[in-house]
């Protein structure tokens, strides 16, 4: 499978430089836009009508996911999509290039004539901008929600209305929610491709990652108790200073997370000490865990020893550390049947590319549950994301429309 | 010198218990008094009323601290005192029970018919509660502040208004601030009783600290420079996280106070990532230090080495870390003939004391420039100070005004 990956990168570029004017922002100064606004609407209009055009029927679920087909509902298809709403800070590509990709790949089909049965989906609120819930579309479609949660608990950012109320001021049918979950009856895989966020790919020169896994994690607050004091009077052997086991801790992860190798990463992203002032050793401190990667055993057991270590270091300071989870989610494995019919096309296309897996959560998280999956990562500059400047190359989404056409020709 | 220790402390109770009452504090859950309240006006009134009887003459420097003499103006006199504003959230001992203290040393001096020349002073914002300064009258005295700041910058904490303002609707005249220093004419010496603030005394059992220094301060802040990232899908060896040159930072501190000794202490009091999210890789990472200690040469080597440690792990790991001076205070030696006349007076009361340094700062501070002074601490509970559940004993004070009774016979 050789596409004209010239023609494709163009088009490729003009589909994400149309959808980064002014009618598909609520910001002149980032991609902002979020589920049941008017930008988001015309969005999901945009890509409706460029599916039409390609003779494919649009529908959408009950609570406004888009969803192409060329085959009658029902029958079997190959999925590919991935999620057009943004970060509130956002840029061009994380999301919409993988949407405008897997666009170029129902073109691409039906140019080359290869006659394959596609379903093109573009999940709701993978963001979670508008009402503060990550992977909301597809959460939903897997029924990981509850209705409360959509009746309820989940509510706008903006004006604090429930989602329920919204998707129903926007014309969905949220009580029909559970019937999301048809959107993937008949598939027969699903391909998501997404920016790598990340600098794996830029800095050892890939192209394309094959993502093999997608990371699970361990979410936690190590709260160590002290003993406020002093600054200037407590002598040092006096201290019942919790940031000592706070540093101690902090090396120690990184250290666990090194050694357990196998994509393993550890993160202390939050520090609150209490109080907090230059001249008083602090009382109490809270930090947070964030351990991730593809493989459970190892990911949870570096965060078991950083919070029994916590304990440790603190108990021989005389003082007392614990540890307590917010959230575990387990490591989604990919399907290796795709990832290796993905691998094959990439390895076909002689540019240099690799098996990578993916240490952020994405739609295919949910999907893979059901449906034989797997995903394509391209570069994007520096890793950042979630930002303005955000940048990758429509020439790298249009080697992806290449490797992931040929993964879906080979299984068909 | 011996005095009846039980009438003593009798009394000392008797007139903290007095200054405890409503009259005297604007919060009922607190001892909450500082300048040119109603509490704190009354406070004075108090003292001076109590000072009078004693046949003193009581004056008020130019912005309210309280000066009471048994000797004409300028003629040599000892000088005994401290402040009694308290802190926001204060307990009943911190700086009123010195007051307090100085006060029975009058009383006793005029009992024993010593005819000892005394001039007790009781310093005004020490806590800093009404304008944000510590302090402030000591400051004001020697000089330490501007006119631009007593006109300007220092303003009050309630309403904004200058300390000037607040200084003249009071009745003071704070254009004659310059004046203050003539407060320490005539002074041959300067004791002040202060709770310990600290658990030296307590954990060592010892019933009286004769303090032969007050510890000067570093104050600084480092900043490391990292790299933000996505805490998930970057790994381990390709990370710039200031958080662990925060932590090797914290640790070396720790090293290096405890080993340079003599007293020498090292906090980091406040640490401040940027992000703060538990799914990210800070990018910046700033925290205090700071290091005290009784000497100069102990303590301001302990703050260059730990912010020259910070740049050199920062280095190490590819990343960027400054330190910047926010003040820098030399330690205020004690003068060694009023120390040992403590000391003496102390070993000779049968009960235990101890020669310490003081790690917080007090008026002493400012007074010490121009005056030969000393301080003596007593234990208080647990340490907890700047607290209603500060707590400290009577009986100790009474000891306390024995050994300063004792110390400035000796040297008169």
């Amino acid at each position: 499978m050789r596409i004209d990956r010239e023609r494709s990168a163009e088009r490729i570029e003009r589909d994400v430089a149309t959808l980064s004017a002014a009618d598909y922002t609520l910001s002149s100064e980032a991609i902002r836009r979020y589920a049941y606004t008017e930008p988001y609407r015309r969005t999901l209009d945009w890509f409706a009508s460029e599916l039409e055009a390609l003779g494919f029927t649009v529908t959408h679920d009950p609570v406004g996911t888009l969803v192409a087909r060329n085959r009658p509902p029902g029958e079997p298809a190959f999925g590919v999509g991935s999620h057009c709403d943004s970060n509130r800070n956002g840029g061009r590509y994380d999301g919409t290039m993988g949407v405008v990709t897997a666009l170029e790949v129902c073109r691409l089909a039906d140019e080359h004539d290869l006659g394959l049965p596609l379903q093109l989906v573009s999940f709701l609120e993978e963001e979670g901008s508008g009402f503060g819930q990550m992977l909301l579309g597809s959460r939903i479609m897997l029924r990981r929600v509850t209705e409360e949660d959509l009746r309820e608990r989940f509510r706008a950012v903006d004006d604090g209305r429930s989602f329920w109320e919204h998707a129903e001021a926007a014309g969905y049918e949220p009580a029909r929610w559970w019937e999301s979950i048809h959107v993937l009856d008949g598939l027969t895989g699903w391909i998501e491709m997404h920016i790598e966020q990340a600098r794996v790919l830029q800095d050892t020169g890939k192209r394309i990652g094959v993502v093999n896994a997608i990371a699970g994690y361990v979410h936690a607050d190590v709260r160590v108790h002290g003993r406020g004091d002093h600054a200037g009077a407590t002598p040092m052997g006096l201290r019942l200073d919790p940031t000592t086991v706070l540093a101690e801790t902090v090396l120690e992860l990184e250290r666990l997370a090194t050694e357990a190798g196998g994509g393993t990463v550890g993160t202390v992203g939050e520090i609150e000490l209490d109080p907090s002032l230059i001249n008083a050793v602090a009382a109490e401190a809270r930090f947070s865990l964030d351990v991730r990667g593809p493989d459970d055993e190892r990911f949870q057991r570096v965060a078991r020893e950083t919070g029994a270590f916590a304990e440790r270091s603190a108990q021989k300071r005389g003082m007392t550390a614990t540890c307590a989870e917010r959230q575990t989610l387990p490591a989604t494995p990919l399907d290796p049947r795709v990832v290796s019919a993905l691998e094959s096309a990439a390895a076909e296309t002689g540019e240099p590319w690799t098996t990578i897996h993916s240490g952020a959560a994405h739609d295919t998280m949910c999907v893979a549950e059901r449906v034989p999956s797997a995903m394509v990562f391209v570069p994007c500059k520096d890793g950042i994301s979630h930002h303005p400047a955000e940048e990758a190359s429509p020439g790298d989404a249009a080697l992806a429309a290449e490797v992931i056409l040929g993964a879906i020709s080979a299984l068909a």
